[in-house]
């Protein structure tokens, strides 16, 4: 009974073992207990916390050994899986079905042949050209990591007061996209500035001066020049194509590897898996990379699964999702962004929401900023954007779920979401955006962007007098809401007239006031001052 | 221009400010600035934040002026709604479109005529039959919230050092949900009791022993008696009918006013919202009713709105999401629960996922034990419950919106959450509960509840020696999963076998080396030890 009974020995070779490498090798082996299944990593850990590392080198994550998620000997022993690190394949002969592997350690050069191949070799870190200053570091495994931390160790401990000082090349995938896909400038801005961080955006990396072989300032596009004692490279990652490439495989129109439904290359016995493969976007359906870890770690499964025996699963949807914590703040997204819904020229309407996480009269609610996207017609919701303290992560699942399914804002203003006060209102910000969505899509409102220029509208700003602090809108008419029926006289109906309040939900209230008392042309700025602030660069 | 324009004037009453009341309202008011709205409350506030009544009585919120929501002058104001308060409606003659109003505080009664009708009177504690004492409580309004906080309040300043007690009578809707549903016992148990609560489940009331005009104790059908210092009644509620059910108002078979997807009653002049009603439930597709704040408050916007005008905007879906905290565990749930299914004769499939709130490398992660429901053949989502600390009603949220859409487990596997690793995990808990689904789905496993007597199977216990101290099954062998393919001797091929671990994952992979290697019936106790020890009774 010590055999496996009934099995054609399969041999399955998955070439590394980090972005999705490890998932899809384990995957194989429960589905297929009689499978060979070898891995080759040309580093030394096939398996360790990637997304982690920041944290490590931070300190919040104190032990290092909590980022080792599993050795190459416990998933030999545990998987039965021939784990091969310091191993690069070199090519792969795709006729004999032949991969050529080149130990790193000796030298030496073998062969190993698979009925199945499984690609995961992950991605790169864009660097500049030119030659490597020791002081300029990169974030993508241990070794880096060890590295950097070492590095920052050592400045730190300096002698004498001179400020220490890190440039920041570039904020990653998700970094990036959340800068500048939120739009919410204003609000990274002023958390990072007050913890000495400055942002400098829009601006392109000339190159790095160099002196004694190190980096000792970075040259932007602007002109600008940043001195610092240390550099930090995150601007973003290369898919690793060059054996896919080199094999014939066919990369796709984002230049990552072409993978169908069931993470197959155009070669039926190869698999390609993690942030070498494009994957189709949910939202945009279009192709596109998405090199992060969710992604990578299901589709591995999938290819693990599928490459033993057939199974009905679909690749793992691609919506754009992601969440960034800067300091205090929590800023997520998921599915498209504005600008991305223009450069497909989809149409697109907005509303923002601020709205508490939890009920306002239970102590401890944080505020966040919703902003949800959808088609101005349909209301076939496209994305959502949220920043704020607790509870960011819970709104955007939601949102990333009904666009999941191809959902409208009507389907969210239904959603029966779990309520109690301390999770919750019985009104959520995302029934809140929902609601004010279906009001624009049944015409009772119009909004407008928080980016508006107003110098050419009546603005009546409908706060109480004591709330002007905040800031004003140059030129605009305080008449309190409560007041507004009876200072209708004070305002000219014929022209186009913004209402505006803190949030946008007294506006909104303002405005359809006016609109059925002979005022032709209202509009309300969706969110409020509050979203101007945050998103407004004016 | 201080006229509304071309709008023939309607007159909308309102009976009722609580329970969605207020919503329709001023919904009403927003769609239609024309209207002639009226709204009438026998009580004293039109607006308070009756969920959170219990944390007031607790302390947690301190001060009792963030309970009331809005005035009725407020509301009178802003919205130009003429509100009644202690003014309770009597009777509705449809055929002159009537209802005549008493003034609780003069005891007169007058007429006010209506073109449209919306009813919210909403619904009673269950009281037992017989005389009230003085000393027991219902927490409905904010009087019966002052009685209970001085009636606390004297009980904590007595002197001597007899201890005090209380006895709860039932959990509400939530509670008994949750504690009925759930079937985590033993954990919401093992919490109260660290708090100095005893639970008596599945026991009825008989009735109270009165002594003086007090309550002394209260007397249970099991036979058992317990003594306190105070009562709270916590039993459910009774929809508020009789004023629908004189005027000929259709009922429902859950004996609520039966309403249409408008929230119309039979009477198309005629809406209901909040408790009173019935709804439909989006899984099980039977009317039932649902008396929680969420869909009260957004049914009273549907029929605020369709009122004054047509709208597309459909009933809120009911899924019986709801939520508790008690103390420091949190339990959620949406969609049916096991019991319901059963009742329902809907085929139900279950899996147990025990994860963490977020990646378990970053500090803080918080588990919670996930549980899923679907239908075994389709895969089709029928439920889910959680109980943990954080990020429960992330998970229930995110299950319900897949619920809202009618989604699969496959669905669930695919979607694109958020993950940074202080929000999530790569794997979500989400997924990996989807994954054993498919898993069961696709063949591969089959997994047996944590209640399944186990006494006539061969248990294999796949944990490591060191676990075995949180408990082991009676006559189970310890085999750990890295040894069991070496150890596959000491087993029997031919005996019914069900593997279990900790949580469930190593008892998946063991059960796949054992149904590969000629064992013929093969199971894995879903979510392991750590379900069997929390849902279990024996």
């Amino acid at each position: 009974m010590n055999d496996v009974v009934n099995k054609v020995k399969k041999t399955i070779v998955v070439v590394g073992g980090v972005a999705g490498g490890a998932s899809a090798a384990t995957r194989a082996r429960r589905c297929d207990e009689s499978a060979h299944i070898v891995l080759f990593e040309k580093d030394e850990h096939i398996s360790f916390a990637n997304c982690g590392l920041p944290y490590y080198i931070g300190g919040e994550i104190k032990d290092r050994a909590k980022l080792l998620i599993t050795t190459p000997a416990q998933v030999a022993q545990r998987f039965g899986i021939e784990v091969h690190t310091q191993r690069e394949v070199m090519s792969i002969d795709r006729v004999r079905k032949v991969v050529t592997v080149l130990n790193r350690e000796t030298g030496e050069t073998t062969e190993q042949s698979y009925d199945k191949l499984i690609l995961a070799p992950g991605a790169s870190p864009i660097v500049p050209p030119g030659p490597r200053a020791a002081n300029v570091f990169t974030l993508r495994n241990l070794h880096d990591t060890d590295m950097l931390k070492s590095a920052l160790d050592a400045l730190a401990a300096r002698e004498g007061d001179e400020p220490r000082r890190a440039v920041v090349v570039g904020a990653g995938f998700i970094g990036l996209e959340m800068v500048e896909q939120l739009h919410h400038k204003g609000f990274v801005e002023e958390e990072l500035g007050r913890r000495g961080v400055r942002l400098y955006l829009g601006d392109g990396v000339l190159g790095l001066t160099m002196k004694d072989g190190l980096a000792t300032e970075i040259r932007l596009e602007s002109g600008l020049s940043l001195a610092a004692d240390l550099f930090i490279l995150g601007m973003g990652v290369r898919p690793n194509t060059q054996l896919a490439e080199a094999a014939g495989l066919t990369l796709g129109p984002s230049r990552g590897v072409k993978v169908d439904e069931h993470m197959r290359t155009n070669d039926p016995d190869v698999y390609a898996v993690g942030d070498v493969v494009e994957v189709l976007h949910g939202v945009a359906h279009t192709p596109l990379r998405v090199p992060l870890a969710g992604i990578a770690n299901r589709a591995g499964r999938l290819a693990g699964g599928h490459c033993v025996g057939e199974n009905p699963e679909r690749a793992p949807a691609a919506l754009g999702t992601a969440i960034v914590r800067v300091f205090g703040v929590v800023a997520a997204c998921t599915g498209l962004s504005e600008a991305q819904a223009a450069r497909m020229a989809t149409p697109c309407a907005t509303v923002y929401v601020e709205g508490g996480s939890h009920a306002s009269y239970y102590p401890g609610a944080q505020s966040l900023l919703l902003k949800v996207l959808f088609h101005p017609e349909t209301g076939k919701l496209l994305g959502a954007q949220a920043v704020g303290g607790e509870g960011v992560d819970k709104r955007i699942d939601v949102v990333a779920t009904a666009l999941h399914f191809g959902g409208t804002v009507r389907d969210l203003a239904q959603i029966d979401l779990a309520y109690a006060p301390p999770f919750g209102s019985a009104k959520d910000p995302l029934h809140m955006a929902a609601f004010a969505a279906c009001n624009q899509l049944d015409g009772l409102v119009r909004f407008v962007p928080p980016t508006t220029k107003l110098h050419n509208s009546q603005v009546v700003d409908v706060r109480d007098a004591h709330e002007l602090g905040q800031g004003v809108i140059p030129g605009a008419l305080n008449i309190p809401l409560d007041d507004l029926r009876e200072r209708l006289g004070e305002l000219d109906p014929s022209r186009p007239t913004v209402v505006v309040c803190r949030s946008g939900k007294r506006g909104y209230l303002g405005a359809r006031i006016l609109s059925q008392r002979g005022f032709e042309d209202v509009a309300v700025l969706t969110g409020g001052m509050v979203a101007r602030r945050l998103v407004a660069a004016d």
